[in-house]
């Protein structure tokens, strides 16, 4: 027992990309002894048969449209929970502390007075590149990798991101939820002077059986998603890496077509 | 079976970043399905009991001292042990495709003709950041996150990076291996013009029970690491959201002290 009695104890848990049996043997384990999971709309849905029958189950991604639940009402709704049944899981995609809001339900949990721990997870970075075939990393040519996600939900869709900057990092660049920005991100970094011949790949559903992959270059890839119907969720790798991207024939095996 | 019989089949396998519990399920089954395991130093030795008794378990990270065994030779020595045996796992601390020389075992491997797959872990930036209890990123403050190594193995540690170019990156900068470049890493930061006063975090061991955690500024960490005697293996974390580490009662009894 990790809670303290009916105090309430809250485990955000990273459930990984989408493949249910890529959560952390941790992570399993705060599901099956969790009194109340709440979890978003990106987790593998294979993973609440693994929650206990006498748990609250509660999807804060779907329940009201597009946007889910507003992130006042989940923060609200993590501590009234936690404290009313005890220990309580919130699965979030992914790592919890990669463009999760994670900081948002912290501070809320905290300033309740509860207890939490995070358990990470692979986030789909990684998963993307590992369906793909390819690293991010290379010695000597991709020593460093940037993780990115420039929509903030705001209306303008490449805010907060310097993208001059963008534009001249040496490494790999990978941008989160990146389906419908594909064209204004690969725009704009080719006309910042990012080389438009650089490799670069698109992921969809990374983690996923049914994940598809389409590589190309930076210049042109935007439309060679789009003529390959390339759907969220995915993930935009550009870089000296992609280009070592190939899909191994037990990928191809297990994760069925490929574009 | 997943591999063509006997002509051999690497998974490359990511352990996670030092709890044995942070490996995912499928990472696992790979590793008690194996013939061959392959594996680096900083992997949690506990794994190595769910291998196989008739499997052979080959450690590269400290056969030949410091460096451990050449990177051609674990291509080479890859190879060979799954053509000869079947299912080899190349197991690697933390996430293959993050600073693990995947590219080059993958080249190697893919020369051979052999099947390959990958197979993400949790990383050691997101699980530090876990065990600090904090987020890389934060809406509207940190929508990017920095991977960097510096290291490359050369003699000179700040090689191979844009200094100027990640001291203005507005975001989340994460460095692996962190623990003996310290003072050069952020005495750079500073002197090209990033903040002295941002919050900045220095985390031992992330992901083991014996994590210990330094959290400061950047102007003045290294040395309040030095005192804690912060040793390898360190991932230093610099930027808004490292100022929201709270090291929760939860994490405080399960992973020992902290500094």
């Amino acid at each position: 027992m990790r809670r303290s009695d009916a105090a309430g104890f809250v485990s955000f848990v990273g459930a990984g990309p989408g493949d249910p049996e890529l959560i952390t043997l941790k992570g399993l384990r705060r599901l099956r002894e969790a009194d109340v999971v709440v979890h978003d709309r990106l987790i593998p849905v294979e993973l609440l048969s693994d929650v206990r029958a006498d748990a609250d189950v509660i999807d804060v991604g779907k329940a009201a449209g597009r946007h889910g639940v507003a992130q006042d009402d989940i923060n609200r709704l993590i501590v009234e929970r936690a404290r009313a049944r005890g220990r309580l899981v919130r699965l979030k995609g992914g790592d919890p502390g990669l463009f999760g809001r994670l900081d948002e339900e912290i501070g809320a949990v905290q300033a309740a007075g509860l207890p939490f721990e995070i358990v990470p997870g692979v986030t789909a970075a990684t998963a993307a590149a590992a369906v793909a075939g390819c690293s991010l990393t290379a010695r000597g040519r991709a020593s460093l990798v940037v993780l990115a996600t420039g929509t903030d939900h705001t209306a303008d869709e490449t805010a907060g991101l310097d993208w001059d900057l963008l534009a001249r990092i040496e490494g790999t660049l990978v941008f989160y939820m990146a389906a419908r920005r594909l064209p204004s991100i690969t725009t704009l970094l080719a006309d910042l002077g990012r080389d438009p011949g650089e490799p670069a790949l698109v992921v969809e559903a990374a983690g996923r059986r049914d994940a598809r992959i389409v590589s190309g270059e930076l210049g042109t890839i935007a439309e060679a998603a789009r003529r390959a119907g390339i759907e969220p969720p995915a993930i935009f790798i550009t870089g000296p890496t992609a280009g070592l991207a190939r899909v191994s024939l037990a990928r191809l095996l297990e994760a069925g077509a490929y574009a």
